[in-house]
């Protein structure tokens, strides 16, 4: 299906730069290029072979704009499965603009967001699933979210989802077959054959449904509390956490990007650093608040850190002791690292004495000096004890998406209907219709099933050019 | 000449987009681009033709980077006119520093900022005005800059001067060839002819450095120093002279650019505003501090514009008087425009009556209310007189650039020192030491003379990834 519209979007990132990349798409891509633009070898946009490049002029009534290279895809072959057009231009913001603005002339409409890859998908060029991968990866900035959107992009989910869906249709179309044939009484499905599938789906349902906890984290990033006084080194702990990520990073001129400070990445997953005031007993109402606060945050972190300096600990250790019981007392599942900074400053033994007093409440003590750069790697170990990636080293598919696990835990309470109709002896005609409730949710994950809402909801949260 | 070292960099803005260029060049380009890219039909890029466009993943030891089109151009056929790869990837920075970390682990080294357009001069795809002109082009941020960087990048320039230079180089062979005929007293080179040519050249020259005026201001914008008390509606002045273009600008998403408040665009102009804190006369010394700094500012500035409210006007008309003539004694030469703002708050007689006050002292009063946008375009009619874009409409070359300004000037007293000794029947072994050094200034401009310092300078200016 050729769209009637032919859109148009800058496709590299907004600013100046070197290049900037312009994409067309339509019925009217290539004929809008030839329009606008004169090859230096005289010869027609629409005359050349689809993946080639033709160095040429943008120009309207005699005025250049730009030279450009040109790139042709022509459909089926292109990423929409529409002619496509792409100007590589010069990247002042002023050139984009007046080659837009000249192509919305010529008949062109901007694009919406995320309509290049609505498009894709209406095109069979990609399932509903690889179109939500291909924003994820775009928005990926670290190695484990690029990883799954990667493999998700590729069809890896999709692939696993559209296997079991064929098994069960198989399925489905034999009982729908008995009901033809209801008053003969016949058995086309084998009962046993069917159990099994149904238990291999449900086990297949499971874990996906479970990956979405490591998926989500990974996604998302692993929010942790940091608990402790103000200028107790929390900047300075993050700082070393840092390190050696941000000099990777800063080491390719005109790609460092904005660092978020209390984001970072530990060896490909993220973490949100979330700043609290800390939890010390107080009659102050105002105090009160901070540490109503406190709890608050640690509540939606998955990880408490618990920050503490060497030499204050130890002028007032008991009542450093009470506060991380009172977070161990209200949070007991919550995994709580107390970290003592500056251990340089105290000895050896005294460091050993904190470390007894800890265990004496079951905590596990890390020791770092953020000036000595000691410990930071052992904290890094400890912060990535809390991620199970085993699922992500394997390479096993994992649930990222909220749409995805609502429809599999959906398909799941539908598949054990069916698992328990087959158990009671339901009739065929009941049980068909929770078989197809099923393969209704299955459908809504690869988009076989789909309505201009979700598709709205899905493509609207892209950026514009994709 | 193939450079032995493969350069990479990032060629689109840097930042998130949906798309994101890497390109390669040098000599191993292809054969690096062949170690990490698997196309998706197979076969290796080495066998591809030029300018042809390829799907396909960016592999390392089996992990799949990305999915990508990589486009080849083969050398001479390209920027640089060496092997080029670029390769368009899913814009996350994340991917974006992935790819080229994976590709200097591969043999590139990381491009310095403008060495792709640097190689490019050297292997003769461009000459350096051409060169100089493609930065230009990118840093341009309105139509006529950027109308000038494009026929300079396109050779106007370069073409201008390359014929006179070949024009004198005729000549000045001949008169060379006289020098070994010097017993002789044979005349190779018809002195009339020669006259002529050197009056062109001249002209030709005088126009160009002449041109200097307007094509500094039209690549660095007009100064404009806005002289006004606080509050008396300088920004509201700014936005409605900003007004239209900025509807244009938001207009396409994905394009709009960071807005300095203080440049706009008119016409196609860039000018710049600066505020100055006014010049009201007082004895108090940090306000006399303030005077002297808004004299200063004006002195920056080419066009002085004195805004006032109308209302205000009415009250304390003797000093405003005053004031606009202490600026005009100031800076008899310095084009000024008074305008009064709020017009709508006073009676038509009330207007009239300060036209015929500010006429005694020499001064037209353009009257604007940003409220009713009345007065708006003839007053960006005002500001647009003071530049003489005649050259522009003309479509004449125009120097923009400070080099090729010097370089002009010292060949100009070349020339006029060439001319002074013909006229003076000077001896052809000294005239021709001075057509000579004429001859080096030309070169240049357009690279045929230069040197590692100068090229140093002129590409530290470029970004990165051009």
């Amino acid at each position: 299906m050729i769209a009637q519209d032919t859109i148009v979007a800058l496709a590299s990132p907004s600013g100046a730069g070197a290049i900037a990349v312009i994409r067309m798409s339509g019925q009217k891509a290539i004929a809008i290029a030839d329009a606008v633009f004169q090859s230096v070898s005289g010869k027609s946009v629409a005359k050349q072979k689809s993946h080639t490049i033709h160095l040429g002029h943008i120009v309207e009534d005699g005025k250049i704009y730009d030279q450009v290279l040109l790139s042709v895809f022509k459909n089926p072959h292109s990423y929409t499965g529409e002619d496509v057009i792409e100007i590589s231009c010069h990247g002042s913001t002023f050139i984009q603009q007046q080659i837009i603005q000249l192509l919305l002339r010529k008949g062109c409409k901007m694009a919406q967001a995320g309509e290049f890859t609505l498009r894709a998908f209406l095109n069979g060029k990609l399932d509903l699933s690889q179109a939500e991968a291909v924003a994820d990866l775009i928005a990926s900035d670290n190695e484990a979210s690029h990883q799954i959107a990667m493999q998700q992009m590729r069809g890896g989910f999709s692939n696993e989802i559209a296997k079991l869906r064929a098994e069960l249709l198989n399925f489905a179309s034999l009982i729908e077959l008995e009901l033809d044939f209801a008053e003969e009484d016949v058995e086309f499905a084998d009962r046993t054959q069917f159990k099994e599938l149904l238990n291999r789906i449900e086990f297949v349902l499971k874990r996906l449904i479970d990956s979405f906890a490591v998926g989500n984290v990974i996604k998302n990033g692993i929010p942790v509390a940091i608990v402790g006084e103000p200028n107790v080194g929390k900047s300075t702990l993050l700082n070393a956490l840092l390190n050696e990520e941000r000099a990777i990073v800063s080491d390719i001129a005109g790609t460092t990007r904005d660092t978020i400070e209390d984001e970072l990445v530990i060896n490909g997953i993220g973490f949100r650093f979330i700043d609290t005031a800390g939890i010390r007993e107080t009659k102050d109402v105002v105090e009160s608040i901070g540490i109503k606060k406190t709890f608050e945050k640690i509540e939606q972190a998955q990880v408490v850190l618990y920050l503490f300096e060497s030499v204050k600990f130890q002028v007032s250790s008991s009542e450093f002791i009470i506060e991380i019981e009172k977070i161990k007392n209200q949070f007991p599942l919550k995994p709580l690292i107390v970290v003592i900074n500056k251990i340089d400053l105290i000895s050896k033994a005294e460091i050993e004495n904190i470390r007894k007093q800890l265990e004496a409440v079951n905590v596990k003590l890390e020791t770092i000096s953020a000036k000595t750069n000691t410990g930071i790697e052992s904290l890094k170990d400890q912060l990535l004890s809390f991620v199970n990636t085993g699922a992500l080293r394997n390479n096993e598919t994992i649930v990222t998406n909220t749409r995805h696990y609502d429809s599999l835990l959906k398909a799941l309470e539908e598949i054990q209907k069916v698992q328990f109709g087959l158990q009671s002896g339901l009739s065929s005609d009941l049980m068909a219709i929770d078989i197809k409730q099923a393969l209704y949710y299955f459908g809504e994950i690869t988009g076989e099933v789909t309505n201009d809402e979700l598709l709205g909801n899905i493509f609207a949260n892209f950026c514009i050019g994709k």
